[in-house]
């Protein structure tokens, strides 16, 4: 089947601007409440927000196979539940729809009016409903300087590390879509050289710059998934913050991995960004040594080219790039870590999120978090307004951006943004 | 509020054996499908499963303020959202429907044929729909009995476990209620020396004797739930064997905690028991020391005399009783779960399951794996059949039973039962 939303030379109608993460070529899918106070499926393209359940209405998908209500959802998980022929000949129509040289819609005032919204209209809620998290910790250069700073430095990466796509699960309930601000997470922690546990607030709280994918129905209870398969059942991704309290962190962990320190809060970007759409952008994934075992070798270029930024804003003040990372750096990739996530049979389902773990690379500019920005604390970051920074501080904005470009087209995931806010418990 | 529902001398007008798991007193909550292909809420006394949608359709539970659909339901997270006043109110008014003394019901021939079923004539199934679920590890035995096997004699527990009740995320796509079959998992082990890892099934697969609690709406994001508060949030428990592949667990686990090792399956019993029904069980958990942190210092009995039981029965053979041990045992109870699960604002949901970690006591008969009860293949168990089991093998099947007991009443958990099918897998 052709990706015909993805021709480089299409133009839209739409008012788009040249730097936009949006442009026809994107086509992302989300969930958005409209000033109308109606929760829909939609579409974004430059600023517009657009309502697919009001375009179904109205006909525009006629000829395609989908149920009645498939975009007056609060979620996307039918519409995922349909797969990967569907997914694609919706967004195939959708850059019919608002190509230059279609005026069906264009010079209908009436029909353009129910459809679509300027983005300050609209409210991103979740895309999904997630029933399953999964994080894995697929950046050698993340477990590394982890393993480093933590454990033995002449032995950072642990054995299984070069063999297996390391994951854990995570908590549901607390993933947020991104502009949900984060309360500070209260816990115990073991002050250095002491050996009986303080209550109190975190005092190490980070960030970790991930990207996420959401996968639909792909198997049933005791099936797995091959590797060279997976991509069929990944519909698109995220970009991730996976908040974390390192000091709660390093006292929990041992031996059941990270609980609470992790379970405060997930924060993800609103658009689901498909896989057809990285497509121009797809490269290879680094070189495996040792080979993995047989069920984890693919074949082709399974990762993409995803330009990441991370940006820190006090209270008051401006913000700063602290760090510039790509999500090629990683080096298990998706269709490894869904392989293995399902050679054991795991059933995965539809709205399933998986993070892929802190995407740091190989310059110090580009570590994926402040514990490996700060290296622990002994090198804090200046910020513009003289202060610096080994963790998050209250009020602090953290800000992460995604972006594939190439010579004729950019493809972004827009933002995922939100504020720490001061712990509050009560005992 | 009165719980009339316990009243030990209360008989019902329906055929109880005397040692039931189901009397009158008990009054479980759980979800069949009926001969008739319905999907409805339920409860079960002695050996009939009582339709709740078709009694609250005939008006029984007038007066208790209830949505029209809340039992016509393939879950029981709404019923469970509607809080502990309702639970109790329903459970109450089904003990006074079926009471010897209350001939309504008894003497109306067309409503008893709508209402009540043999338990042979239904499917159980989930009784909910499982958000998040979290596996805690609170068996000061079993912790003791791991480390000394896995890690160090000497420091058996480690530092933190006197301080947290440990706990860490699973996965909710694999549960499956008793009766569903599991198949053994296939992933990659470390073989004992080497430094390159194989791949196949699992040689070490295990149960783990647990038991589980449901949960209600709790709490907001950002909040915590007090220790002394957390009883009012508890739904009722279940029996829960947490499926466990210990090779694959060896060597996946570190740093961040069991994965592949455990997702592959988990099983519940389908009959949710109230906290009211086992109010009269009621006991003081062990002492602590060191006194925990002050948000995890409850007051009074805080858990229940429940007494455990494993059963394994090889294909074509009889089953033998292989553990006998108690809930009671636990070091931290589901109070001090909640309220450490919380501290640092993680939202709990209805119908949310938190699994109690392997239950085993100080007697080498009461271990709740079989790990322990063979300590890691070095004491097999013999079976009435003549063969050995360290682990468990293909077609065999592991039944949990559980109840409490006193001179007036019983109150039963039923089983959670299930047979370990033969790997299979494509590659």
């Amino acid at each position: 089947m052709i990706i015909s939303a993805n021709d480089p030379k299409r133009k839209t109608w739409l008012e788009v601007s040249n730097d936009s993460d949006f442009p026809i070529q994107n086509i992302p899918f989300g969930v958005f409440i409209t000033k109308d106070d109606v929760i829909t499926i939609g579409t974004r393209i430059g600023n517009y927000a657009i309502d697919l359940s009001a375009l179904q209405m109205l006909g525009y998908f006629k000829g395609i196979e989908l149920t009645d209500d498939v975009f007056l959802q609060d979620t996307l998980n039918d519409f995922i539940s349909n797969g990967k022929k569907t997914w694609r000949e919706v967004r195939n129509r959708i850059a019919d729809i608002f190509d230059y040289n279609n005026d069906t819609l264009k010079n209908n005032a009436k029909h353009r009016e129910a459809v679509i919204f300027d983005m300050s209209e609209v409210e991103m809620q979740l895309p999904v409903y997630i029933g399953d998290y999964t994080d894995f910790y697929s950046s050698k250069e993340h477990a590394t300087n982890v393993g480093i700073m933590f454990r033995d430095p002449e032995n950072a990466l642990m054995p299984n590390w070069l063999h297996i796509p390391v994951g854990y699960h995570g908590r549901s309930s607390t993933i947020v879509p991104s502009g949900v601000n984060v309360k500070r997470p209260v816990g115990q922690t073991l002050p250095k050289g002491e050996k009986t546990p303080v209550f109190g607030p975190s005092q190490r709280v980070d960030f970790e710059l991930e990207t996420g994918f959401i996968t639909t129905d792909a198997n049933l209870l005791g099936e797995n998934i091959l590797v060279d398969d997976a991509e069929e059942h990944i519909f698109g991704m995220v970009l991730l913050n996976d908040w974390s309290a390192r000091d709660i962190q390093t006292w929990e962990y041992v031996p059941l991995g990270p609980f609470l320190a992790k379970n405060f809060a997930t924060s993800i970007s609103p658009w689901i960004i498909s896989i057809d759409a990285l497509e121009p952008f797809r490269v290879a994934s680094p070189e495996q040594n040792p080979l993995p075992l047989p069920y984890l070798q693919q074949k082709g270029n399974k990762t993409f080219d995803i330009n990441l930024e991370v940006y820190l804003k006090p209270e008051n003040s401006t913000e700063k790039l602290i760090c510039t990372s790509n999500f090629k750096y990683l080096y298990w990739t998706m269709s490894q870590q869904l392989a293995h996530h399902t050679i054991n049979g795991c059933k995965i389902n539809s709205g399933d999120l998986m993070g892929s773990g802190t995407i740091s690379g190989k310059d110090p500019s580009s570590f994926g978090s402040m514990l490996e920005l700060a290296w622990a604390g002994s090198k804090p970051i200046e910020m513009p307004d003289g202060s610096t920074r080994s963790f998050i501080h209250d009020y602090d904005t953290v800000t992460m951006k995604g972006y594939c470009q190439n010579d004729e087209v950019r493809i972004g995931f827009g933002e995922v943004s939100s504020m720490l806010l001061p712990a509050s418990v009560k005992i």
